[in-house]
């Protein structure tokens, strides 16, 4: 499981920084990576990585501005170009399917995959025996989601050594005893899956949110997760256009990071009025609250432990 | 008048080339930039140049596929968004209010100035006292569009020298001698402007066409042009292919060039297919046909003398 930043600019592309996406890159687990935004030129941006567009499976959309969608009908339509075969799932706003649908159509961009659209409210939005994603409604001009990924917890693994100790030898066996609580060995004795198997691993939690106000409460959505990439369009001292512009400051995504008892913070969308020692800046402000905290850049890419 | 090519690829961006896009410069002419095609990211091409987004005062769209026109609401925005305030007109077949409606709306884009759509059909699009812009239909898999830019014939320059040799010095008579067809001097002689006025000077003539296949008839519309940009997105020997996918070959648009008797031809829309020694073979074969033939790259500028 990495994150891979594709765009971390806001509003209109830089020479810095290409404007909103992220991959989540899902190859272990399911072969597979996600996309969060697809600004325009994301698929410039996919030319430079170890991406391949044909296993692209799913991409949220927070929100509908342009610098978060203008790049997805070439998305899609390159992707059938370059063989892609495999349903894609989009998943966003209200608006994100009549956007897609005149585009590709007046576009005459015909898919060689099937392309499902559905458009997101509050709640569980998909689920499957490995990954539960949630998405919670922000404050923003316009409707705007965060999004949470949740691993599930996994079994815990077979203590192998204990069960080699006990003269319990490798085999169709040791499936049993990970699967039933207790299993009678050809012994005849019994034995229970608590003693042999070990804790259970806590599922990763990933949580990427959209262009976004400032508000407390939405620490409940994010609690301790393993990740949270948060806007920061704007450094500390600009709280009041951070609130008018409907967007945040490094300052407040730390505090929700700090008082959501988040392990890391990476902060994205960040605006070009900022360069070098500025971003440093901004990235002091950020630690200065959270000591965990990060600013992305375009092609970062960061493995989730 | 220079073009600046910004995108010269076919289908999909590469790592060498972008969709399409070409920058028509007037800016001696009339300080101004006009756009042919706007394909996804060509505001981030550019950022790489001197063209300035405010600047661009009208947009003609050959044809609706998405390789022509995914960079244009992504454009329109960020004009406004870096203080474009003044009017810009889009010129595209039937559909492109549709898109740009769509793209606009559903993205919440607000523009700081008039965006006028015009859906065209054949014939002269444009006309003031310096340009006239014409369009024809060209034959691709959908309705598909070349403009001509017909720069106005200028009166002849004032023959200076010969009215000093008469004794007649600058001053507001200048201006009566180019306006007027006979003067009469202080002197009460009267002089006649056609001795005093050198030749016309020839206006330019730039056609710019989009996807099509090659038909003969096109030479009409583009007859004695000062440059023709023209699509090869085959090599010679795929004729068959370029005829089954809408297309041109590299010698077929050398043959429209050379009948049409144009002065020069610019090739583009090339495929990623075609890499180092293979652009130098397409080069060769349009030569073969016509001599002054050249194929465009990114960020290849040329005058139009």
């Amino acid at each position: 499981m990495d994150l891979y930043f594709l765009g971390t600019g806001a509003g209109v592309p830089s020479k810095q920084r290409n404007v909103s996406s992220i991959a989540l890159q899902l190859l272990q687990e399911r072969g597979s990576t996600w996309l969060f935004d697809c600004g325009e030129s994301t698929q410039h941006q996919i030319l430079h990585t170890n991406i391949r567009p044909r296993r692209i499976e799913k991409i949220f959309i927070t929100h509908l501005h342009g610098d978060h969608i203008f790049g997805l009908p070439g998305l899609l339509g390159s992707r059938s170009f370059q063989g892609g075969d495999t349903p894609l799932t989009v998943y966003g706003p209200k608006g994100i399917q009549a956007y897609l649908e005149t585009s590709l159509s007046v576009s005459g961009t015909k898919l060689a995959y099937d392309l499902q659209i559905i458009e997101v409210e509050e709640g569980t939005i998909y689920e499957d025996n490995q990954l539960t994603v949630r998405c919670f409604a922000l404050e923003h001009g316009m409707p705007s989601f965060g999004f949470c990924v949740q691993e599930h917890d996994k079994p815990g693994e077979l203590l192998v050594d204990r069960l080699k100790e006990m003269g319990v030898q490798p085999g169709p066996i040791y499936q049993k005893i990970k699967e039933q609580p207790s299993v009678i060995l050809e012994s005849g004795k019994e034995i229970h899956r608590k003693d042999f198997v070990g804790k259970p691993k806590k599922g990763r939690k990933v949580c990427i949110l959209g262009d976004t106000r400032y508000k407390e409460h939405l620490k409940s959505n994010v609690k301790d997760a393993d990740v949270l990439v948060h806007e920061a369009t704007f450094a500390s001292e600009d709280e009041k256009n951070a609130y008018n512009f409907f967007h945040s400051t490094t300052k407040q995504a730390a505090q929700l990071a700090k008082d959501a008892n988040v392990q890391r913070l990476i902060l994205t969308h960040i605006s070009s009025r900022y360069q070098n020692e500025a971003v440093d800046q901004l990235m002091h402000e950020a630690k200065e609250v959270f000591s965990n905290s990060e600013i992305a850049y375009d092609f970062f890419q960061t493995q989730i432990l």
